[in-house]
């Protein structure tokens, strides 16, 4: 911590906030500059208390963090990357870019598993659908629920893929987890820790979704609650931000991506349906998330997006999704990356 | 909802948008501008589908959603302004002004009895004080706990003031529904329905903050669904929002009690401890606060600020706290409220 | 200036920088903390280079600057409020405070005639309107240019009220200057330091807006770049920024007041016309603005708001517009500060 | 424009609705709908007054634009992309990816000729460099002025590469003419509609760089300006907007290619300079801007950024420009593009 001290701030003041540098826990190294003092206190900042209260002081003008705080996922410790196994032969984070597909909800058998087999005859690796959606009207519809669960199951054994989905509260775990894969953590619920902590629990590998407001910091402090549990299988999704655009539903941040990948050693996806809320943009933000170097993308199908139950607006049809796939294919082998064979088989 | 046509639109993509309205359970009917058409869909947007995924159709070029989907809360269709009653003689959203007053965190007995007498005998009429904290480091102070609670409860006994203390997962209902007379919950948790649903069946009176970058339709609608759950003893919490100012920690949004005034019937509090993350803005919030027409203030109390083990920053000390209710007496007279008695006694 | 070092950078790295850091013309300060280094670099930021470029040396990880950039308008360098006296009778930033007021445009003889006298006659001090008026669209409404000038100057004969009026380009200064008394730097011009060069040169006192992106250092630059040409009568005014919000058109930023004042010594005005866009908050606005400390307000009054040929959602009627003078009377009260007499005179 | 009537409002209400906008130019149309009327008003919106003041009126809600405000931009009006031929050879919007490179600065005659020299052989088609250079603090280096503009001759000279550089005020239009083959227009700028007419009417092409709060549609209107007065070369950039983020100078919006080039015909570059402010980020947002199928790039190169005037954090060093062109080949090649010929020679 950097603590910069006032103009005019005497030797009686700085010997003050020395003192209470080390009553937390710190060494205090004080740099008279030409203008203002500056008190550099030396210390672990992850064991000892912080020190940003000391902005309280009146002398005080302000209080600078220096050290970062996540650890167990940060590539500045741990520089090699992470590859998280979600399946038998469905690894996020190495050669192969994985395209996760399927609709925003789970609306009924027939679309459920139609869609899982035409994606997965497209190319997708991973079916995801909500069984429990969170909706800003509590008059929207809001996902079937267990039954929900059971149709992922149907859609699981018809298409072999295995299922994302997600979880948004601790009550259904044991449920969501007989089905999925790969618990999904939604932006509404980034810094819902209590969640986090109950789905790092399960020791499934879990889908962490950048809160609609959080920085790229908070969202790593997030992956770092799960690791901090002992499940360091998690998979960062960059959804698109909350700005003052309105011609799009969210920004998506793909320089969020280059930083995440810098800064960590986790796997990130990108998902450009919530990124962009707008059918319209899927195909060109697909193509620059693979080209910034997203391990992978979550892409919203439905056989019907107009008549969809939830997001209709930003679903792609399958056939869409297929040519989707087509269209990626040469950025993706830009990006020196691998589609996985699109040749799998059923399960049951 | 009316539906933006693309210029150069046939009469058949106009029909087969009229069709498709009709399916989703509404009547079209089609105005020709000069320029473009637009179709308007006249039907209950709260019972029937949403189009806003006709967006989806080529011809569309977008939607725009009329109706407000709030209703129980709405002082359109109740124009009379909520009461919500927190505890014998403290009645949030009346004539009286209330100031809720407290620790950032519980830490131990001393500071919590000590603080609580302090802002009690100051006119604070609701102790604050939180047991569990969502921190956004996992290394960082995460509340006492149980023991927090066993806290509050002593304090409560000493200072004979209601508490209003944060939960954040369903877990923990049980035993924070033991000594607090409202639950609050946090900006983190604003878009957690399931913990929103669970907190509403208590029945006890919820202080829902406004999510760090919630609009005010998502924040009134989050009210929506406690209301929903047939409990209308909603208290509204402003407490500032994520914006890209950085001398402050977040920007308080005093023009969204206005808006939240005129457009829901519920009592509204502001905390301009969060709401500037500063200290020594909390003075003229807290004024401003009052005049825009908050019903009350929630404001961090801590004996010893520089060495507080969360939000130190932002905290005043009682002497402080007591001087800042002199100041903002002729506020409070000029908004033609009055602050309750101090006079409180001890309950025990 | 603080350069923190990567975790492992050598002995070696950090000689390097420290010899970049004297190049540069500052001393360094090694500091060799637990986890990381950190150099800093004594010396004055304002006569030597930036030492943010040193970002780029591959063993530093990031820089942090201590100063702040200015000077003369800066409370920590001159404490005393500067007052700026605008005509004869009338200085902002003293006890007085101030309310300006007229239409967003001038229209027409008529109606800027009666808008002065009504806003005079309700306690108004200055007249405002703009001949000059940036508008999003080349389509919309302009402004009357050289002919709303001189409707201006007739509004200041019959109304005896100094004028304020917005400066858009360089070329119209000696036109603007005939009639203005204070010349207003807009929200979209708030970067445009070449024009905020110009408009120092004439001496004139300036209403600098906030703009609608800057940040309160930006903002504080801003005012720095008139300061340094040597014009030292700087007005302040807050007009919203931009945010997710949409249900108001800005988000009024109170607390940016409340900082400004705290940093600089200039008097901060703040228009909550803008600020919302919306007439139905311009009241709590208003008031919450005079309570936070404000100097005054910028209000916009139209006589016919709804035939407006810009902004017509933000204005007031004049007889709102006497209808908020009384209802501001009590804050103003409230805040220690008096409304200046109404009883202004016609000058000619 | 569609005017939304309040919950029970009276058919009074909205005759008298009607009437104003009868008065104003249209042609009401009303719809009952269950809830509430609209008011669907018939007209061109962009010959006729604006109806948004309508929501002045007590008994409307709001009032929702449908129509957009851009023509001769505009890719529904006009489908045909354009493209903006710059020098002999250099046309921008066609098949050839354009990489336009130079220092933030122009610094003396040794670094711009080097630099010149080395983008071009790397394959620049372009050579950037600012002679003005608005500074948030006005005591950061302003640039050269007249003498920048005289070395970018020499540098043009040497190079043979055609000269963009920024425009900041109408005075200095001539002498900046006399060098420039492209006018930029800076960010700070974007809504500076004085200068952006002054810089349409020398029919040079304009480069619009997106304000740092533009919405999409404001950059749009802006370019509407420019085209307006007769000068259709314009070429759109994205620089990164402004948001709550910090780990980033900027947010990148690629989203907002996407947006442009559906909704405009014009071409559009990115500026991933700017976009992240990180010299890290470059190249993988270079990558995802070819992706989302932008029509060129700007990057920064300085022969020795850590020792750069200003922006030293985001400026590229030529060897690792030369890399940067090498990386990005296989993603140009998968947008179905090319890149010019680097075989450029001196022009005298």
């Amino acid at each position: 911590m950097i603590i910069v001290m006032r103009i005019g701030a005497s030797e009686e003041d700085i010997r003050g906030v020395e003192e209470r540098v080390r009553e937390l826990g710190y060494q205090p190294h004080t740099i008279q500059g030409e203008v203002r003092a500056v008190v550099a206190a030396v210390g672990d900042e992850s064991v000892n208390a912080s020190l940003e209260p000391l902005s309280h002081l009146p002398p005080v003008d302000h209080v600078m963090p220096v050290q970062k705080k996540y650890k167990l996922i940060s590539r500045e410790v741990h520089p090699e990357s992470a590859v998280v196994k979600v399946a038998e032969g469905v690894e996020i984070g190495g050669e192969t870019l994985h395209v996760v597909a399927g609709p925003c909800s789970v609306e009924n058998e027939e679309m459920v598993v139609q869609t899982a087999v035409a994606v997965r005859d497209a190319g997708a690796t991973l079916f995801r659908g909500g069984a429990y959606k969170p909706r800003t009207s509590p008059y929207s519809f809001q996902g079937l629920g267990r039954e929900g669960l059971r149709l992922l199951q149907i859609a699981k054994e018809a298409s072999g893929l295995p299922i994302i989905t997600e979880l948004v509260k601790e009550g259904d775990i044991d449920a969501v987890c007989e089905v999925a894969d790969v618990l999904q953590i939604g932006a509404r619920n980034a810094l819902n820790y209590a969640l986090l902590e109950a789905a790092a629990d399960t020791h499934k590998p879990i889908l962490l979704k950048r809160g609609i407001a959080s920085t790229i910091q908070e969202w790593l402090l997030a992956a770092e609650y799960i690791a901090k549990q002992g499940n360091s299988n998690v998979i960062l999704c960059e959804r698109g931000i909350r700005t003052f655009e309105t011609a799009t539903r969210n920004t998506l941040d793909l320089g969020a991506i280059g930083v995440a990948k810098l800064e960590s050693r986790l796997p990130v996806l990108a998902d450009p349906s919530h990124g962009a809320g707008r059918w319209d943009l899927i195909d060109p933000l697909s193509r620059a998330a693979i080209a910034v170097g997203a391990d992978g993308l979550l892409i919203e199908v439905h056989p019907e997006p107009e008549m969809a139950l939830s997001d209709g607006d930003q679903q792609l049809q399958p056939v869409d999704f297929a040519d989707l796939m087509k269209k990626i294919s040469p950025f993706v082998q830009a990006a020196g990356r691998v589609l996985s064979n699109p040749s799998a088989t059923p399960v049951a």
